[in-house]
């Protein structure tokens, strides 16, 4: 365990001195979603970054959140309890799942249904209106999403609307003060060669490396 | 029981030759999604609308898709069945559920991913290329959202980019082939008023009934 790293001094830090939460949402155990799990995981225990890692199916998670987690009061389940501890003691945070429908699988769905919550990852103190953006307690951390499709990035962007990039970068990290973040969709899952899936598993190598180092990954030239 | 509803002659049906299926998804008993959901049902029992009304949560819905449901064999799961039949044998398509990270809540994004499957709303017959659009099996159907939201239009629409406008638009009924369809947020929730509510509640019914009998909702002057 390490303390709360939340307060926006991880630019500093040794990566050993970093921990991060790792969430997969994918049923067949040997998509390719597990091998950049894998990745991802391996890359940062290379780097000694403390890591969480839940396979949400493995775990067999309920999405399904209950009347009195509407509220203020604290979760029932104590499998919530645990991951919203474990999301605030991560300077890091990394998503693995496929593009269903523009959006995560129900099983992350209701992992941010759940686990997302007051008076953890965001609060609303009695000052502020209804209506209004909450108080936000997720800020100085930093997201990875890796994302599969088999949508054509033409299609995805200007018909669908590319949900996913709104629900994350906005909807998810923004509300709770996320402002460094990066996504990558892979695709086109269905015809891609082993070549291709090689290559993406070392960009998600990359792309961790470089966000646990510098907060950014830099453009290709 | 009605035949198969897609064949687009809806137009000259009377609406007790029409059928619907209804879905709510939120978890407290008297929320305003819960009235929301009442007063469809009571609307569509007044025209004599056959109605397949399902409340996710009190059926106790799991939606995590399975390993089997990955692919294109039925699902194990004789609930997912009998939703997806229902589906194909109705007309007009109903889902009440509030604006959770700009998506549905988890129940019905895991109805969404088990339900609407192959060989029901859509199809990917061997000759259709992976990344290409399937064969849409919802052409001549109706849908409509209601949602509740605590978020101002504004931050909405410019901040988030309210991503359950692309999710139902594009990703769920379009991708299935249907282009009718209306969607209203009702929103502040948190704050409105008896008077407001009572307002939405009349929007509701006659939202729901212009759709049934003419497919789509008149402009207010």
């Amino acid at each position: 365990m390490t303390p709360n790293g939340s307060s926006g001094t991880i630019d500093n830090m040794m990566t050993n001195e970093m921990t991060a939460s790792v969430y997969l949402a994918h049923p067949y155990t040997k998509s390719f979603n597990h091998a950049i799990y894998n990745r991802v995981l391996d890359t940062l225990e290379r780097l000694d970054v403390t890591t969480y890692a839940h396979d949400l199916y493995a775990e067999d998670f309920n999405p399904n959140l209950t009347v009195r987690e509407l509220g203020f009061d604290e979760s029932e389940d104590s499998q919530v309890l645990k991951y919203a501890k474990e999301l605030m003691a991560s300077d890091l945070l990394v998503f693995v799942h496929p593009n269903w429908w523009g959006q995560p699988p129900a099983i992350l769905k209701g992992w941010i249904d759940r686990v997302i919550r007051p008076p953890y990852a965001y609060d609303y103190p009695p000052e502020i209106p209804a209506g209004d953006p909450p108080l936000q307690k997720m800020q100085g951390k930093r997201g990875i999403v890796f994302n599969t499709s088999n949508t054509p990035e033409e299609r995805e962007n200007n018909y669908f609307g590319d949900p996913l990039e709104s629900i994350w970068r906005h909807c998810v990290f923004g509300f709770c003060g996320i402002e460094m973040s990066h996504r990558r969709m892979f695709r086109i899952m269905a015809d891609s060669d082993d070549a291709t899936r090689k290559r993406w598993l070392d960009e998600a190598e990359n792309v961790t490396e470089e966000i646990v180092r510098t907060g950014q990954v830099r453009k290709k030239p």
